[in-house]
């Protein structure tokens, strides 16, 4: 049944034209001009971005600033006349994680206060520690044994694979033209053995291999006894990467404290040691566990539809609310938060009545597999393990996503969907101005479009600038505020406004592209 | 008599064409394919670079740091082999400060550990503070008043007046073949009173009010009993500027400790703090003020000069030592004393036997106003306030320094000196293949050799790449070893050499100016 059911949902959006697309509509030209005034001149997705990030802080899984943040925007999107706001456990997480002290200084060969954070899910040192320091370098296991016995109480250093030097390149920059008509003419292909392939599962074979031989590293030297780690990912000028150090499942095994430096002072710091000169660490951090709730979470609230008919379909839009725990999560992702619930308020601030329900979703746990997403989907959708469709998944008209930092939207990846492509050429016309234009056909992974993707559910995520997102600002210490251009912001707002609006006022759902087979394996 | 002596000089250098600028000369072109065979097949700049950086640490004037670099280098220039080494005293300069301890946190409205350091020759917390804060606006001494009574115990926090922002600009850069080309185009003018010189006038009177005002604001902070001082000179993701928060003199009245935060941080707090939300920060400081010395010294060692004739002669190289405390002061100036000792090793390496003595100098104290050169000259050479001359004067053939960063050298700024620039030319010739090529009439101001131009000395400093100076390293924390890039540092260490070496062998010391006219009211 299901096969049948979808050969005729692609069958009916395959013959669609271009010029036909924005036939079946009841969208109003008006409403996209009020739409636009309000996101550009009355914006508040400032101030929005703003409570996300200070205020309600970095906002890592299970933590205290997620729940700030989720009871911060449960409330906001009520204040702004959203309805049935609601902070919707998804399932069991894990342990929630908090710093409550974070100190890490050289104090001998002379005193150097120096740039770190403890890696995520690593515990708390047994209060201040000042120890010597050991570099532990192993290219191989065989390496691991000329350590035995040399890393009691110690410090442990690990290498540093990239480091910094003088950047002749800019942080940021936007799409050129060129990059975005490479994307336009991007025309799908049948999935083939390439030496791209090879090359791909090669990488993924080093990939883990590596992981392998870290964790390896990781258990002699916590069966040696050492004190502490410390570990550089990347970064430059102050910046650095932040990752976990420990499962967040409540059950897992004990591991040592661990911290995530700035590589300027990881390398001294080896530099110093390989050198022969003694270097002593003082080194304290206190963090928190809390394992009384180990739920995940989403926060959804509606718009209600106006449209007898047509009500009980829903368009959505999201973006996840959690973060990495070193910053506030600016570009990954209050952005993309702010930007939707500013689309949504810009939608009551017009007075909308959508003919459909309109429901924004900040999903929870994403970093660390698309977790809220796709536990949400899985509820209220399918699972994508059997295929085997609930009620609503029928009634899902699009979602619309946005995670590729703080950049104005370009345009929108179609995701392979060939039937809406051209209707979203024709929402993305009134826009030209404001510098979106491009439809690709391309997919676009690492977000949480691909929950509703794996059901064969009309999910998308907007073409970005990528600013200073790869460079500067994903998954570091330096992801802030700052780094949000309101401009930008605004712009985006607009674009999702509109599109939420024409998805809302279409005779038809977006079409869709044929279900998928069910994938026993796939990971929850 | 002196004016009849310089007309003479000056007359007998002007006559000289480019082409007969190599004759009258000693200098072997074999020996400087062996300068450039060793210096950059076997150098050793790097190396020292990492003594001077990480071994020794920052080196501010009066510091601990300072005081290993003096001995290490005197060591070090002895061990290759240079004569005379000695730590010399140039006078008093003031008190020695080193940091023990710096931590600095937000603990409200969540936890964040922060990114700062305490201003130079601050004094320590009162063990560790945890205190709510108060963001102080200042724009006219009025404003200070409201601030009447809200202070005492607070944690001050002062307005960032560049916040940072996506950068669309590389950090790093080399000179163009254009800007090189418009350096030797150069030809000096005659000073006439230009608009661009009242728009200086202009701008100095503007920065002297921001200074008194910022000294009113200061003192008023402190009358009012608060607890400490967070501020803010600029930088960007994690990177910030610092400078002296307090005078180095013995007798310089207490200030409120202070810290130079990265902007991210202080602006978070100030945000925070502005839309109502109490903010509280725990802030220890300890630092250790040195009054057993308050003399200031210079290092100096040399190679002895061959010729019976000329050895009483000497040709000077030189780059100040010491740095500012929040890094290891790399590019300032750490890479341009790696290289001056890196030329003397290669000549001793090439066992040169110089016409004249060349004579090195790592100067001290140059960030609080080029002390460590200025009194040497004047210990020396010249007072430029009576421009009564000592023997010495007539003895010096050269003076070259380096002070711009680690950029590679492209040439060499001739201070003015015409009748110098097609000697530098002939000397660089050689040298092509390298990228040093430019010489320039311009003036290049800011450090060591405008100690010895300013007695009518020919001191010189040289034309370097820019690369991420002035954007990311001068004066930063995150001025450290990693911006340093070895082959610039190698070619700068191969022109050096050459310079010098070109300078001992030449028959005549290098052409000079017309003696300056006595400067009263020259500062010390």
């Amino acid at each position: 049944m299901n096969t049948l059911r979808f050969l005729a949902l692609a069958g009916s959006f395959a013959v669609m034209a271009p010029a036909l697309a924005q036939q079946g509509t009841k969208a109003d030209p008006a409403m996209l001009a009020k739409i636009k005034d309000e996101g550009l001149n009355r914006s508040k997705v400032m101030e929005t971005a703003f409570y996300l990030t200070d205020v309600c802080g970095p906002r890592l899984a299970g933590s205290e600033g997620l729940t700030r943040a989720n009871e911060w925007t449960k409330k906001q999107l009520t204040d702004w006349g959203l309805v049935k706001a609601n902070v919707e456990p998804w399932g069991t997480f894990g342990r929630g994680w908090d710093i409550e002290k974070s100190y890490v200084a050289m104090t001998a060969p002379y005193y150097h206060t120096m740039i770190g954070a403890p890696k995520a899910w690593t515990p708390s040192t047994n209060g201040a520690l000042r120890k010597q320091v050991v570099v532990v370098k192993a290219a191989t296991e065989a390496d691991l044994a000329k350590y035995q016995g040399q890393l009691r109480d110690k410090i442990v250093l690990f290498e540093v694979a990239n480091p910094p030097k003088p950047s002749f390149e800019p942080d940021a920059r936007r799409h050129t033209d060129e990059e975005l008509k490479k994307m336009a003419d991007f025309k799908p292909e049948a999935p083939t053995a390439t030496p791209a392939n090879t090359d791909m599962e090669e990488r993924m074979k080093t990939r883990r291999a590596q992981a392998a031989l870290r964790t390896k590293l990781a258990d002699m030297v916590q069966a040696e006894g050492a004190a502490a780690i410390l570990s550089t990912r990347g970064g430059s000028d102050g910046t650095f990467f932040t990752s976990n150090g420990a499962p967040y499942a409540a059950d897992a095994k004990p591991v040592l404290p661990e911290l995530e430096m700035a590589p300027e002072d990881q390398l001294r710091l080896i530099r110093l040691t390989e050198a022969g000169i003694p270097v002593e660490i003082e080194l304290e951090t206190r963090t928190r566990f809390q394992t009384q709730d180990l739920k995940g979470y989403n926060v959804v609230a509606e718009i209600p539809g106006a449209d007898k008919k047509l009500k009980s379909e829903v368009v959505m839009l999201g973006g996840h609310l959690d973060s990495w725990h070193a910053a506030t999560g600016a570009t990954d992702n209050a952005a993309g938060c702010a930007i939707m619930m500013e689309a949504v308020r810009i939608l009551k601030a017009t007075g909308v009545q959508p003919r459909r329900t309109i429901r924004i979703a900040l999903w929870g746990e994403e970093e660390q597999g698309l977790f809220g997403s796709r536990n949400y989907v899985k509820n209220h959708f399918a699972d994508p393990a059997t295929m085997k469709l609930l009620p609503e998944h029928e009634k899902l008209a699009a979602y619309f996503n946005l995670d590729n930092g703080a950049g104005k939207i370009r345009g929108i990846y179609a995701q392979g969907n060939e039937a809406a492509a051209p209707i979203f050429q024709d929402w993305l016309k009134p826009f030209a101005d404001l510098g979106a234009t491009t439809v690709t056909l391309r997919n676009t992974g690492g977000t949480d479009h691909l929950s509703f993707d794996a059901v064969g559910l009309p999910g998308f995520q907007f073409i970005q600038d990528p600013l200073d997102y790869g460079t500067r600002t994903h998954h570091t210490n330096m992801d802030t505020y700052e780094r949000l251009p309101a401009d930008d912001l605004k712009q985006a707002s607009v674009l999702v406004a509109s599109f939420v609006y024409q998805a809302a006022m279409r005779d038809q759902k977006l079409p869709r592209k044929p279900l998928p087979a069910a994938k026993p394996d796939t990971r929850m």
